[in-house]
């Protein structure tokens, strides 16, 4: 890293503190053809919260047939004892919250979809079919104490249905807060979204009674818009964005170009507008380098690329 | 393309209209190793135009020993006679605008630095010498009735001397244009800006007395911030925005991973945005392949890469 950079300069009307949610455990390596050892991904685990993320996705307790890569949440699990962080899990149904409190997850979530195309094409349900199932889920949840964050897909744009109507997303939205999700982050499943579509959303959530607070932000990088995005949310008033470790999650040269938000890019535009996210930028970048090499291909964040040749 | 996205949804207090200059021909092919035969290059400057480019930066009148990859502009110039566009040149001393003028150019750019590390690297020359070199260039272009851009480089940070200080790029920008310059373009050479760092730089050159409407904002993608920052950049009131084809101009793995913003990824932002650029995205995304294929090597535009695979 060049030293003094970034440089700080905060931009006027934007959070002092953002919480990242790290999502690469789960969402970069379930879209990774790889299917990594448990003890890897522990270790992988350890290091983000040793890198300061204070927030890290573990695994997710979806039948083992449907995410082959995810398929050893039960030997995860006991591995992150001790680890400082959030570690929430994905959880289907019922079967899957079970599973999860067996093994003493203290926060699950539950993905829903505003679209009926990927309801139909990632659950096999209607949307309100998926509204269904969750409903016992997010109720026995809450009443075990657990936080609830809800994820909806597909809000800016669906592969089958083109653009997503605001009112849509919306009213899908409500639904998930009104079953008890204390947090809804808002993906852009397919990364179509542009920002003036970003300000459009939150605006209307918030016509419809959402508080921005309850709200995170997840964007993907496939038209690189992902932070031009993020940059819309923060000034919204968003204070919590999901984001990937090296940008984990789908090839960058696969047929679905489906990258998530490379964390270390979010951290650098962050670290350069003096907001304050707890990261070590350094610590992070050896953290996806290191991932990479364990996967045998190169990260696709642009910050890791620049930072891990400058300093080999 | 998945039909109807980007979805328009325009954002509050942006420009209605952006002018895209585009660099790729020029300093994106300056800056790969292959040196593509001038023939080629014409092709891809006229599939530029057609895709809707205004303003397409043709090449340089540098000693063809600093710069092998144009060493052909004397033959490229007569191939792009009738080429719909501005097609304004590079020209770094009194001999370059000679040479240009000869060949009938109408709009010739001098490229200056805010710092005297890379005015020494890149002109052997102090910032006041190269000054010096610049002010008969530009007095001999007005003279002769053409339209001149400075460039700027190093506004934002600098290899060698690390965070530049805002006084310092605003000093040597007044001079610019001082000197004559109708239009000056913001360079972020090594790609370390941020948003807030970019709003900074426009009100310190507003509160120097230099009006937004002739500042023009080049961005590079190195650490993924090149969009981002220019949103910044419209949001303040910037209308001229560089990009290059393909997110031409440095290979995205080799040392120094120095790729310009992708006209594609920028298109997709402001036709999101409901902002009017003439271009024709499709056409473009198709010119980028095509010249990708020239190359031998996959664009690194992330929109470059989604819509050529999607739609093969």
């Amino acid at each position: 890293m060049i030293s003094g950079l970034p440089m700080a300069v905060p931009e006027p009307g934007l959070p002092a503190r953002v919480r990242i949610h790290e999502v690469g455990p789960r969402d970069g390596l379930q879209n990774e053809k790889a299917i990594v050892p448990a003890e890897v991904k522990a270790e992988f685990i350890r290091r983000l919260a040793a890198a300061g993320l204070g927030t890290v996705e573990a695994t997710s307790f979806v039948h083992p047939k449907w995410v082959p890569q995810l398929a050893d949440a039960e030997q995860l699990l006991p591995l992150l004892d001790g680890v400082p962080a959030r570690l929430p899990v994905l959880v289907p149904n019922a079967r899957g919250l079970e599973r999860a409190r067996a093994l003493g997850a203290r926060e699950v979530a539950v993905f829903g979809s505003a679209t009926e195309s990927f309801a139909k094409a990632n659950l096999n349900r209607t949307v309100d079919e998926s509204l269904e199932m969750f409903a016992p889920v997010v109720a026995g949840a809450r009443e075990a104490g657990l936080a609830v964050r809800g994820y909806l897909s597909m809000c800016f744009g669906d592969p089958w249905e083109g653009a997503v109507p605001l009112e849509q997303v919306v009213r899908v939205a409500r639904r998930l807060l009104d079953l008890g999700c204390d947090e809804l982050s808002l993906g852009d499943t397919i990364g179509v979204a542009t920002p003036g579509h970003v300000t459009a959303l939150l605006t209307a959530l918030n016509e419809a009674g959402v508080e921005t607070g309850r709200l995170a932000v997840h964007f993907h990088d496939t038209y690189g818009q992902a932070l031009a995005n993020t940059l819309a949310a923060l000034r919204h008033g968003v204070t919590t964005v999901d984001a990937s470790a090296g940008g984990l999650g789908g090839c960058p040269y696969a047929k679905s170009a489906t990258g998530n938000l490379a964390t270390e890019d979010l951290v650098w535009m962050l670290d350069g507008l003096g907001i304050d996210t707890g990261v070590d930028l350094g610590r992070l970048t050896a953290t996806s380098v290191w991932m990479a090499e364990q996967l045998g291909r190169p990260s696709p964040s642009r910050t890791v690329r620049a930072l891990s040749h400058q300093e080999p």
